[in-house]
């Protein structure tokens, strides 16, 4: 729009974000949504900001010109000023000043017109679109893979329940079984994978595990792909690293001015955002090497879980890895078997499996992937082993007694992959209606 | 991969279709999932084919040529095949032979290798591409709204609960309150439309209402979107017809095949795409125009429910009047306020609101959509009319107190519009994992 040449006869829509009334002339900036920025707009008559107030809602007439302030190129000169929607400003809670992000989440339903929360959702919606771009470019189909769930991949994890009569009688409820809220699309992608080679989804997933920190949502979005025909961690380990990086790229791209207002006095982020997009290949180590950088560090570090191999790396390991050691993003592969979910392709060594981490800072875990079991015959001992109910997972062990191949996939937390880009605290900050503990607002 | 010259030597990953073993020669169909049809591999050595049979997976390298068939316009001179997992012939459901729709939907876990399912899941795909398309081209900001909600825009409609330790004390629960899954992200949707103009979603909805019919998925995705500042229909049915002829258009281009495999002997349905797409207006109607034709048109088609103002159109009236009356797409609108929901906005009539609905030829209701109350008091009293709990919705009130515009917007069922340009009968075939009474399979 500002776009036009000055002199262009104009009309924008949208919300006050703030006033200035002086003797002879008043300004007021205008959002509409589509930028970071407002619109300034210079009305010569002072009367013509009679009634404006911080939230209400406009349309306004007027001529496009150069704007002698440095803070934006165009401005608009008034012809007309038209109250659609009053904001009273006594009670209007989104004022000029600054806000916490504690107070934003109380008032849910006002805090999309904040700046943190508009350069938020700008970025999810040109991340999805990377997202989408990346994959369609490289041959992946999309699959819209199901919240209700019969079956929980993670192994008696922490599900929500879906009723409609009680949890007693399942049997006797709308499906006539028990259903869930899926926690990973994994299994449901693989019966694609063994179609179309190449598949990916961005869905909804559900966790129920109490937390009352900013690290987890009960509901969340999830990238997650499979790929079939694939047999080496590191042709995986390329397919996510080019993920992240042509994603963020896009972001650089399209949404550079809300990657900035987030970087501009942060310049780790800024370092972080430069090391995502080159082309240099992002770190890689080995779990067990992992191990030993930590316990070389603890002298230091002095980490509250001493680093031991065979145990799960925590949140200061990760932390250590991604933000002091590597300052970058780092692939974590071959964890011990031990830890790790009984679909995951066990390494010769017979210790440890084919999967990877990617570590970054910030959320520290970005994404996880692995080699999947493939063998019918070992898939079924795993299975087994695990301990779930017989027959269960029988349509997803037929997988690999038809057609089977090699394959591969990972699963990326799309909140996070955000969260990395803002350098924000909280998760909660990152999603348009946060789901936690106690918390299910509106 | 088959637009490269002949002659070129190439590699191709993929799943058996049908093999064909002749005296001096042997034949085989490979599908990667990537096109509707299959790669024809000629080995001119029958002992090549050994082991090859439907369903199994196979690495193939060769020769690249110019087909003499008619079929295809390029094939493959195997040079060698490798076999990667093996699909037992006696026991691999998937046969040449046709099946039915019904008998694929048992084996839910191998029916993506049929032709119909993966011609279904291409067009999806293409779809959703396409709608992301128009949206950002028409300046739209996309929005994750979510999947739990304590609030039933509907007002009372068939939820599911969604609990962790059943139904009696959701004050104990996991979120301290009764939480359903979403039956429409539209109030969501709105509190974003008060910050970005013009949002939508493309998200699953749930509705736990027993069907036997193939009418209606308890799991569906649903578009749906919302403009700020647009007063009056036209405007909204201006967009929804852009988006429904666009994303045609879109599919057209991308999938052509895909949509020729379903329309090929269906020349009403080739009829309904180039309906869709040509620039002349869809049908428009209003909802008292409409029961007058469904009246006069009664001495022949014998309704069995008798057409009556102010009583809901019928299946079998939105039928006759896109597929006999008007052959095509047919906006209704302005239906009697008495059988819509709170939040659509009255017209000066006192009678009716200004609403429409877009009725095609096979899914019959493919989009319905309204301008919305957006003054505070008329709209409080609207939401105390319907009995909501008090001070539940008062989030949504709040959007009416703060900077308020005239809104509007819409929600069409996703898997509708893949219907619609299938033809398929039941929506279970649409939909990766179909989810319905007494049916939630894996």
């Amino acid at each position: 729009m500002l776009d036009n040449a000055a002199g262009t006869d104009i009309k924008i829509a949208g919300w006050v974000r703030s006033v200035r009334v002086q003797k002879r002339i008043a300004f007021a900036e205008i959002s509409d949504g589509s930028t970071l920025k407002g619109v300034q707009v210079i009305m010569e008559d002072p009367l013509m900001a009679k009634g404006l107030t911080t939230g209400c809602s406009v349309e306004i007439a007027g001529t496009l010109s150069d704007s002698p302030g440095r803070e934006q190129s165009k401005e608009i000169q008034a012809n007309s000023v038209k109250i659609i929607g009053e904001a009273d400003a006594e009670t209007y809670p989104l004022q000029k000043k600054r806000h916490t992000l504690e107070f934003l989440r109380e008032i849910g339903h006002l805090r999309p017109r904040s700046q943190t929360i508009g350069a938020v959702t700008r970025l999810r919606d040109y991340a999805e679109m990377g997202l989408h771009k990346f994959f369609h470019d490289s041959e992946f189909v999309r699959i819209h893979t199901p919240a209700l769930t019969a079956n929980d991949c993670e192994g008696g994890g922490e599900t929500f329940n879906v009723v409609t009569l009680g949890t007693e009688h399942p049997e006797s409820d709308f499906f006539g079984k028990r259903v869930n809220l899926t926690v990973s699309g994994q299994l449901h992608l693989e019966v694609f994978a063994g179609a179309f080679k190449r598949v990916y989804t961005l869905n909804p997933a559900f966790r129920a595990e109490p937390s009352q920190t900013g690290r987890h949502l009960s509901e969340f979005w999830m990238l997650e792909a499979e790929c079939a025909f694939v047999d080496s961690l590191s042709t995986l380990v390329g397919v996510e690293e080019e993920m992240v990086r042509s994603t963020t790229q896009f972001l650089v791209d399209n949404a550079g001015a809300e990657l900035d207002f987030f970087a501009r006095d942060n310049e780790r982020l800024a370092q972080l955002v430069r090391r995502l997009t080159d082309q240099k290949p992002y770190a890689r180590i080995t779990y067990t090497e992992a191990i030993d950088i930590l316990q070389r560090a603890d002298a230091v570090a002095n980490f509250v879980f001493k680093p031991r191999w065979g145990q799960g790396l925590q949140s200061e390991h990760e932390r250590y890895l991604a933000t002091l050691h590597f300052e970058g993003p780092v692939f974590v592969t071959d964890y011990p078997a031990a830890i790790k979910p009984f679909y995951m392709l066990p390494n010769p060594d017979g210790r440890t499996v084919a999967c990877m981490d990617l570590l970054v800072p910030g959320p520290c875990e970005l994404l996880g992937g692995s080699l999947r079991e493939h063998d019918y015959s070992r898939l079924k001992s795993a299975i087994e082993a695990q301990g779930f109910e017989e027959g269960s997972l029988d349509w997803y062990l037929n997988l690999r007694k038809y057609g089977t191949t090699p394959h591969a996939g990972f699963g990326m937390g799309f909140e996070r992959f955000i969260q990395m880009l803002t350098g924000l605290d909280s998760v909660r900050d990152i999603i348009p209606f946060p789901r936690h503990t106690g918390r299910c607002q509106y």
